[in-house]
């Protein structure tokens, strides 16, 4: 298996680093080929602008998603963009390695997100979810937290960590096609004995040396929507934070 | 009223353009002084990291909570951060303008977040969601979409936007303390008429006219958590996408 890690944490010897080691080292040794893009070491540019276009469709009006398409239609993307995604073709699983910040991803990460998965290479009209641009893949979240698990259970103070990362496993994953393995929590490293960091650790390599048979993530089928893009009659809502109306 | 509106899209012609347009004519004709960080505009740096801070607490690893509470103590932020905490102290309303990327804030605001909202000036230990540090802020936001209402409703394809931008309301707005106004949403202003864009225009106009009595959002007090930070037994959960255990 081809695996990309994209790692957003900005010191190296933070836990999200030994994660990211860890990783590397057991996925090496099941036979897999890893590449790294850390994002704070690349000094990733995380804001979407004009700058990303060589050349323009539209110079009068800087409309992004039409911007996008066209670039990647006639190859005018900035470098470190195309960079990024011959990674992600070239990947079978995309692994986001990155301590929570304000129930999301740090910035840098989203700005990989909203440079990288451009429209006309991630996602067209047409083309998303089960038919998304990177269907056939796997995504799989790796995340530390600054609180304690209680605090991310349903009815816990900050809310259903499970569901705070929703719109990314559903809205970036899924969202172009990629299947999607159940996340990593690593609650409150900081906290944390060497023992209990070793049995994060630990818990990390056996789920990724069990990649082919970790739990994924229910969705439902493109079938089970309507025309209008919502559940057809009958059909129970089962993914998600998605609810009957 | 003080506002601040911190407003995220790299298209001054767009239709995010004209609703912080309007909101500023609108507030300034109801007596309001507002300020705009217009963050593309700016420059914003999206990024936190060691650039941030002109003085240390430990120079052999970058422990960011740490050294953003230093730094506030010590008075050793970056001078836009700096900047923007001054404008956040001064507001008694904060919108966030956003186009909705990727299910969530484009990187140019998450990383506004992630930098301004600062551990030791937004919350501390002990200072968050009834006690947060900008208790008696209003935080209210204002997003486009790409999609329509429908693959937005709670059996919609793309998942309720209400819950899409529950980690940006209890995670972002209530964490810090602020009470949350209804946010206001306009899907997919780029295939409207003229007629529906005034329209649109118009509810955004009429929602800030009317923001004393517009509803809020429902959030538990901190009393109707346990010492674990759950849910007391018997109290029902009503807030976002909490559930009972």
């Amino acid at each position: 298996m081809r695996v990309l890690i994209v790692h957003a944490h900005p010191d190296n010897k933070s836990f999200n680093a030994a994660l990211t080691q860890s990783a590397i080292e057991q996925l090496t040794a099941d036979g897999h080929d890893v590449q790294l893009s850390d994002l704070y070491a690349m000094k990733f540019k995380a804001v979407l602008d004009e700058d990303d276009f060589e050349q323009r469709n539209n110079v009068e009006q800087f409309h992004v998603a039409h911007e996008q398409t066209y670039a990647v239609e006639v190859g005018a993307q900035a470098a470190d963009v195309t960079a990024e995604q011959e990674k992600v073709m070239w990947a079978d699983l995309i692994i986001f390695q990155f301590p929570l910040w304000w129930f999301g991803m740090p910035a840098i990460l989203k700005g990989w997100v909203d440079r990288v998965w451009a429209r006309g290479f991630a996602y067209y009209t047409g083309r998303k979810y089960d038919t998304g641009m990177l269907r056939g893949k796997l995504g799989l979240i790796c995340v530390t937290t600054g609180t304690s698990a209680d605090t991310y259970a349903p009815d816990g103070i900050d809310g259903s960590l499970f569901d705070t990362l929703w719109p990314i496993n559903n809205g970036v994953f899924r969202y172009t096609g990629c299947d999607v393995v159940e996340p990593y929590f690593v609650f409150m490293p900081a906290k944390m004995s060497d023992s209990e960091r070793e049995e994060a650790l630990s818990g990390w390599r056996a789920k990724l040396h069990n990649i082919d048979n970790e739990p994924r993530l229910q969705f439902h089928a493109d079938t089970d929507y309507g025309d209008n893009d919502r559940l057809k009659p009958g059909v129970i809502a089962k993914s998600g934070f998605q609810h009957n109306a």
